[in-house]
């Protein structure tokens, strides 16, 4: 089959990988489309140390089950499906997803120890799997995964109807934080960003938005930090109020310095945030409450898969599309 | 009257400084004990940039009573009292104790714009201040402000009765926090630090000991980060399971580098904590559930001040005490 392999920080097209074969536990499912994330563009730099597929944002259709003697699979063959990255040993106790996304013992899909979706076929354990309903377009689907993760923010923390909320970055994740936290929670909220661009889609979803020089320092009660730049945690403290919560999106390279003193004199909550539940996100696709199109700058076949990941580094893209089965 | 007083950096004991006047919605206490606390000492290295006289941890006796117009004060003159050490001025709204400690107007007992406790007298709105039960002495009473800040640790995180829980840091505040969590909640807690004396101190009050190089990593729902040194946040993220709890007592000089893409990585809360409710603590110490008198490793009359600093800075040194009313 063809797939995007990652070797040594190197992004390769293979024409003639391996078809993964399901273990017990497991499905095979045909890829249709991908997304390229920036934690795959970090991956392609040697951040991680990954070797194998890349890969973790896709929409497929099941081609075949190899379920447990003991396991009744809630999708059938031939279902289009999202799934869930973090993956644990079929006998693992670790049984719901939040559980799977902290497991000691995880895989994660093209990003730890498991190949993944940049390719024909990929393979998953058949309880990450959810099945898509069909108003869900394929573009759409592509994005369940990054937008589980913004759906993360409301399950850790509770946002207020009162609360003053900034998201901080107007990359991918910061828009994606943004319109759900806007679906979830009637707060008054604000993204804060550098693109005119990108704000200007903000904008249109009727949210709020400042650049990032003239947002209002102390005057927030949550700030969901997706900047993925170490300066954006400093920034996000300072436009905390005291006792606010920084929720933390962001990873960055490196060990950014970090003034913990006045996390502790302004009693600030820092909230470390990740995975997060397909079932919400699907939901809020389903109800049309989200506008992920928008986001879609360019789509490429995955023969062309440098040349997409070439385009997704560029300043002001959002999201690149792979196209898998041609569609 | 006698005072210690600090001036860029220098410690010096001053004979003649003026007796405070309490302004209206004040009180004027004459200190009867006083305790040195590692702010002490940092203010005397430079830190804070405060000048004047020092101290915060104090008790005293009423000796006169400004009440504002509109005022009943809930305390007399002759009472034993100590003091919340964040004020604000007397028309804010920030009414709670918990509101003053972050209220942007604040002025901070010999921390920040307000002379503190190390003298004969001193001032405080009548607000701030606490009877103390006949049941307590005075030096159990000066540690009701620490003790405060260690019960803020419960006021901020719900320790619950399965957690593992951790005080990582065996210095006054760390055993503080370790009593005060042990009193407040049947959880399975470990004091974790590097001097024999006070984990001995620590297993005398029945508590579990271990040596910073022996506890185990990944195995604690909630971390008390109380070392006081950079290196303690880390080791306080790493003691910590996935999806648990690092509540910050310490402050740090200078910027830690800090691992923030683990916190993300594991979803670690790290929770800023400061001070606390007094009113706690007087409970704590009236009741009898805590011990802080074996904490007491010096006293110095006020006039032995620079002696006092210096004994208090001193390895494996605990809590030095200054006798103001000669007690």
């Amino acid at each position: 089959m063809r797939a995007l392999i990652v070797r040594d920080g190197q992004l390769t097209f293979v024409a003639d990988h391996a078809r993964p074969d399901p273990p017990p536990g497991e499905a095979l499912i045909r890829v249709a489309r991908a997304g390229i994330c920036n934690t795959d563009l970090e991956i392609v730099k040697g951040y991680f140390g990954f070797r194998g597929v890349l890969g973790h944002e896709f929409v497929g259709v099941v081609e075949a089950l190899n379920p447990l003697p003991s396991q009744t699979p809630h999708i059938q063959v031939g279902d289009r499906v999202v799934g869930e990255i973090n993956c644990v040993p079929c006998d693992s106790p670790a049984c719901t997803a939040a559980q799977r996304a902290q497991s000691p013992d995880r895989t994660t899909l093209g990003i730890a120890g498991r190949d993944g979706a940049f390719a024909d076929y990929t393979i998953l354990p058949i309880v990450n799997l959810h099945r898509v309903p069909d108003q869900i377009g394929d573009d759409e689907a592509v994005f369940v995964e990054p937008l589980a993760a913004a759906c993360q923010v409301l399950e850790q923390v509770h946002i207020r109807p009162t609360d003053r909320v900034a998201v901080l970055g107007d990359g991918k994740l910061g828009l994606l934080c943004a319109q759900v936290i806007a679906a979830g929670a009637p707060c008054a909220l604000t993204v804060i960003g550098k693109h005119a661009g990108k704000l200007g889609l903000a904008h249109q979803w009727g949210l709020r938005t400042a650049y990032v020089d003239e947002a209002p320092l102390r005057a927030f009660d949550v700030v969901v930090e997706c900047t993925g730049s170490p300066a954006g945690f400093e920034h996000a403290r300072q436009l905390l109020r005291p006792r606010g919560t920084l929720v933390l999106k962001s990873t960055y390279h490196g060990l950014p310095q970090v003034n913990l003193t006045m996390v502790v004199v302004d009693e600030i909550t820092v909230v470390g945030s990740r995975c997060g539940p397909f079932e919400a996100a699907l939901r809020l696709l389903a109800q049309q409450r989200v506008d992920v199109c928008s986001l879609i700058h360019a789509r490429y076949p995955l023969e062309q898969g440098e040349l997409a990941f070439e385009h997704a580094q560029r300043a002001g893209v959002l999201k690149v599309l792979l196209t898998v089965d041609g569609g």
